[in-house]
């Protein structure tokens, strides 16, 4: 009988099988199938897989919004704030459970219209989070600098979510050295002159 | 009746029938159709659509070796080689037709695994060569850096590679500018002091 976290459960091990098989080869038999529920009780929690997917996509920004953006807002010094916003998004991407849940933000599945403009203006804002913030960091300093903002907020975002493509916690690269040289690369790099 | 180039137009069509409706959903009858070709005349090329996403992919491993590695090959100036293989690189992923060649690779496709073997080594020879090239650049300059070479091409790739998931033809940041502001960010943050 599912708990009252079930409908997380079902996020978690969906978001799983579609990472381990595709997400069009994988039924909701499949999905209930692993969760040891009947058809008609996954049914109960979610309409379609379609759903499913964007609950998935949902709960995947609504990590980087919790656990990056609301934890750096606070942070008076816009480096800091930068650097700490480097080492948090690192840790969602290495971080266990939910790194299948927000790697699945970055495959480019079909979403319903309307439910693709919600998840793209959610990305859109972190986008112009961090463009704000790294234009903020270069003011500081001053001069001029050969990076604009928001191409540099796409830099920083393929340097860290690329890391699914290749990072694993048993490699030899440990994820608190990637956020420390991640981190000296793109303060160094900002700071290109023109 | 195909040309000579046939088989390639397969790669080509079916690259593009897969990035827009997706691997598992595009049948070998789909991709006919798309050639109006019979089924028959498909299968005279390829045995499966297995066999086609692995010619995909290794064709996606013949651009990068022969458009920008055998390219930068004979730069005699590191620093220079590398600027060059960044320029080149970005050229593939914002370049026309062959975007949908390299968009595959970074699709975490399900090859046989004799097939996966091979498309890995190919990718693993490009990383060790950007690693070997940024650890060139560094030595040349000398002094030590906070950057290791691997952890800086992995960043290289990550920057670039990532293109596709935001970078269009129409939008406001043109390929060549990006080349530009990449290379200045990535040449300096590589010298970022240990």
């Amino acid at each position: 009988m599912p708990g009252h976290d079930s409908r997380k459960d079902i996020l978690f091990t969906a978001a799983h099988l579609f990472q381990q098989q595709g997400y069009d080869a994988t039924s909701m038999q499949d999905v209930a199938s692993a969760l040891n529920l009947s058809k008609a009780a996954l049914y109960h929690h979610f309409e379609s897989k379609d759903e499913i997917l964007f609950q998935i996509m949902s709960y995947g920004m609504d990590i980087f919004e919790t656990q990056v953006v609301a934890v750096v807002r606070n942070i008076a010094d816009p480096e800091e704030r930068l650097r700490a916003c480097i080492r948090l998004h690192i840790d969602v991407v290495v971080g266990g459970r939910e790194r299948e849940i927000t790697v699945i933000l970055h495959e480019n599945h079909a979403l319903r219209p309307e439910e693709k403009r919600q998840i793209n203006a959610r990305k859109k804002a972190y986008i112009v989070f961090l463009e704000n913030l790294i234009a903020e960091v270069q003011r500081r300093r001053g001069g001029r600098y050969a990076v604009r903002p928001r191409v540099a907020a796409f830099a920083l975002l393929g340097m860290i979510n690329w890391m699914y493509q290749w990072w694993r916690p048993e490699g030899a690269v440990k994820g608190e050295e990637m956020g420390k040289e991640y981190t000296a690369l793109f303060l160094q790099g900002i700071f290109a002159k023109a």
